[in-house]
């Protein structure tokens, strides 16, 4: 039976702590978290797994086979490569690490160990977004043209990483998964109104070879919550709501035909606007989903959905914005 | 009693016509419109204007007081050029025209000539900005700190301007009036899905020397149409929701403070999270101020609300977005 | 050519007018309004057509074909018995009439003089009811269960009839025309809180004799407005929402489907939740459709859409509902 | 210490078992599931608590304080005379008891032995039916006209008490609450898809002597979720969306004004309509409270806020209300 630890047990880590207790096939061993004043609360939801103060100390348990990192974004470097290198299989949370560099080595550590490595991108494994590359891969939108996101709240300020770091993984991961394009390039601008110069408000342009643009907005200071993607095809056109309860996925049928017209020298556009469609979605936990294939790649030695290279893919975008932030909005290359 | 001519009976033309002729101490003398086949209508519904083929057939008239120009933008300059060298009083349609130095230009003139010249930036006459204007004069929202607007549809493709001059002075033009600060630059991207290669989307940024930020989020592709802009002080929040039928505006008694907290060496934020306010809001036709505004402007010899110097701010803006579209986001100083 | 009269130039008289006169083989020949302050704004949109002060005026030009009747309810039967005597075609704004025993009168005389007698349930005519009765129609949401409509708003106070003859004629209308059964009683409640002792809230059931229920929730006294309808079928469920731009029809592939479980002695629900879809709709103006009907029906000798026997069966629901109001909620049998 | 005993773990039950278990000067003894499948998930979730088959095996504990019955309806009345007749304090789920006999009998139970009995109408406690409550104690919306409610799901359906006396509970126990006025009489109208004859729709209308109505528009057949509530008065009205995430009570500064005019010899409506406030609500858990009131009735013999009267006037109007459909909607007095 394979046995796993959770290191961290702060916003996200009971949550994975539960989805991997619901895996029957499994052992959850270990929990480490620093503070001794979260640890009642563990014994009280999960009396049967061992609770420790430091990550080291499930480490060195040479039969735990898995462990799951959700500590800050700093920290995930180090922690993995040593799990890694101590033979484990590693599941981060999101993002995947803090620069490139971290995620590249990360990688050649897993690939030369042959061990399961895997991003916690957990809106990859939603209803809607299974649904929207459902509908992108059967071409029904036709050829792709932009993807417009919008991730904004009242949100807990993170003292470590920009806003961007905090919330644009979430849709750029998306992206990466719904398309599989390398980017060119990136703009990003954004602002600080903290005393720490860590930008709350940041908006991010992607650049691509082909003929297609994806653009970012993300802020901690919106009055209203706002989790909204555009993704439009040549064909039809998809808005993705995250915040509606029952109508998350809307497919437009609706497009834009042009006919050059050289008599009247200017163009003449086809507006098309047809009916739209409300798919109906799955609606299991996505979290417990995201466990399971981790479990299910460990076993069977498949790369995961949401696999270290989405997770690079994430860094690499992240880390270049943050150039053209401190470049003014330069256009920074990928 | 002041005459008033009115050149262009395409799209907004008939709102000028209308608004203007409802104005009793004022003679709507003349509309020019080049399409013959638009001359009926004009006769149904404005039996007593003379009709004109031409600008220059009622700008011959020595009598007229004064122009409303209602044209594509391209004529905006030439048009309004020929008028105030004529001696009378202009108002153009948004944007004024197609760069600075043609703006500047008309502006000496009129300054020369001591003719009014305005620019009908209509959405600055709404209740709901107004309402806006008002809160934010009265120092209750506190020091502003972003601007960040969505005006997306599935638009009518223009095919001489891309979408940042089409949709764009709308919201620059509220934030001029809003806020009294020259920006310092811009960054702009887009992309064009047009054979003409004109972009139908596009992402605008303008930097402040304050700690003030504004976003623009243009689009002609967008299956769902949105208005809305946030504009946030550092005590209180607007939303301005130009689609809402009854609740445009919404006031957020929200704010984040911060205490920086050197024993832990990190940031405490204190969220506020208070009422709602939906202010009631003035329900007049705006376009009837606008042409009000224009009226008093030229009997009173005061500025109009909607200024030649608002009208040439938004122009400057668009200049520069363009240029940085044009050299990949780089940001272009003003 | 035919020739057309239209009494009432109030609240909707203007729309009908315009109409009316959008018809081009048609001449719209006499207005009549009996408040001189309205002549003016008649004269001003439409220079060509007589305006007259009363009825009596126009109803005896003997070449006069057809006549349009937007006055107060009470006034219908003997405009329209006088008109319908005089040979003259008639459409009658909705409510029909002040009684069945009017109604039938009215459809009596039309009958016997072979003329065009019509209600204008502009409803009917609208691309929402249209689309639903099509896929009523079809059998898509199979048998119908259930009609629960919401009309409410801060409404303009009627003086002559109470909130269920101004605002349930439209639903009354709608029902009758997407469900061909005649109902067998109604219950009704309602409450005044004028001093005129006129309902401005009140609540209707219609009882039919097969499985299907009909009510009615309808209210001047609203701070919101809401004109919202559930039609539902034993296969799909539709909601109608006439505030709603862009989505006023929604489409649920929704249904519970029943097994009697005789072991375990209870019923097992076997719930379907399936795609939304909203339908493109006809945008045209309802009641330019309005106005056609009435003179394709005068032409072509047919029965309209919006027919004098749909009008009648909203009277015949109305005037049981005010007898039910008055007997404290009791069923009155139609 | 108080010890507490919870007779069912079905949909509700594991809510208060969770919640009764957070108040840390009490302790939660047994649970009572005749379903021992559910037994490990009891164990599981809270592994100190003594888990029995039968509500029997807890009462017969002399030393257990109280205990809360989350059984089917029809059970109430005989566990709760049980418990009360053994001296313990009871909580019960809504709705109180099958009949206004059963609901009589124990509040003179538990009135001679001076025990506290109380009724789990979980919505007096939470934010917004709190705001609510003050904002028409303070007067600010002046005298209370009507109450309009509209809780309507694709619900599960009950297959021993009709749609009403699973859903209406809740919106007549929150009228009972804000509004101290006992009912006059009722009527009720409704249908049954189902085999069983048990009413899936249904609609009610509570009648007063005051000039005050109440409806309520339930329903387990509605493809679309709404729980919403007008509440007017004569001087402001109010909206009571619970859907809403973060906008659930809206105070709409509107009224009607009505002043005769004698002369015109018709009513002239003033309408006014002004700001609309969202007033900031308590975001804690309503079950936490109802918990901790039903504890600290106990032990300092207050009545609680959701107490026993207020139980058996929700049975008293849902029985009138059963009888008036059975009666086809006639009027039946309280």
């Amino acid at each position: 039976m394979l046995s796993v630890g959770i290191i961290g047990y702060g916003y996200w880590g009971p949550n994975l702590v539960r989805n991997f207790s619901g895996i029957d096939s499994i052992q959850v061993k270990y929990v480490a978290e620093p503070n001794p004043s979260r640890h009642s609360v563990i014994k009280r939801n999960h009396p049967s797994i061992q609770i420790v103060l430091t990550a080291e100390e499930m480490l060195k348990d040479e039969s735990l086979d898995a462990i799951v990192i959700a500590t800050p974004v700093s920290t995930h470097f180090p922690l993995a490569k040593q799990a890694l290198t101590l033979g484990k299989h590693v599941l981060l949370e999101k993002p995947m690490a803090s620069s490139v560099a971290e995620c590249e080595e990360l990688i050649q550590i897993a690939e030369d160990k042959g061990l399961t490595l895997m991003v916690d991108h957990t809106f990859l494994y939603t209803g809607a977004v299974q649904k929207i590359k459902q509908i992108i891969d059967s071409g029904e939108i036709g050829e792709l043209q932009y993807f417009d996101s919008t991730r904004i709240n009242l949100g807990i300020f993170q003292n470590d990483v920009n806003v961007l770091w905090d919330l644009a993984p979430h849709d750029i991961s998306i992206l990466s998964y719904l398309k599989n394009e390398m980017p060119i390039s990136v703009n990003a601008t954004g602002i600080s109104h903290l005393k720490n110069g860590i930008e709350n408000i940041a908006f991010l342009t992607i650049n691509y070879a082909s003929n297609f643009i994806a653009h970012f907005n993300c802020s901690w200071s919106s009055p209203v919550k706002i989790r909204q993607t555009l993704i439009s095809g040549d064909k039809k056109m998809i808005l993705y709501n995250d915040i509606e309860p029952s109508e998350k996925v809307k497919v437009f049928d609706t497009g834009v035909g042009i006919k050059s017209d050289a008599d009247r020298n200017k163009l003449l556009i086809d507006y098309r606007y047809g009916d739209i469609l409300i798919p109906k979605l799955s609606t299991h936990e996505a979290l417990q989903q995201v466990a399971t294939d981790f479990i299910e790649s460990i076993e069977s030695k498949k790369a995961p959905l949401s696999s270290a290279d989405i997770g690079l893919h994430v860094v690499r975008v992240l880390e270049a914005a943050e150039k053209s932030i401190n470049q003014k909005g330069k256009e920074i290359y990928i």
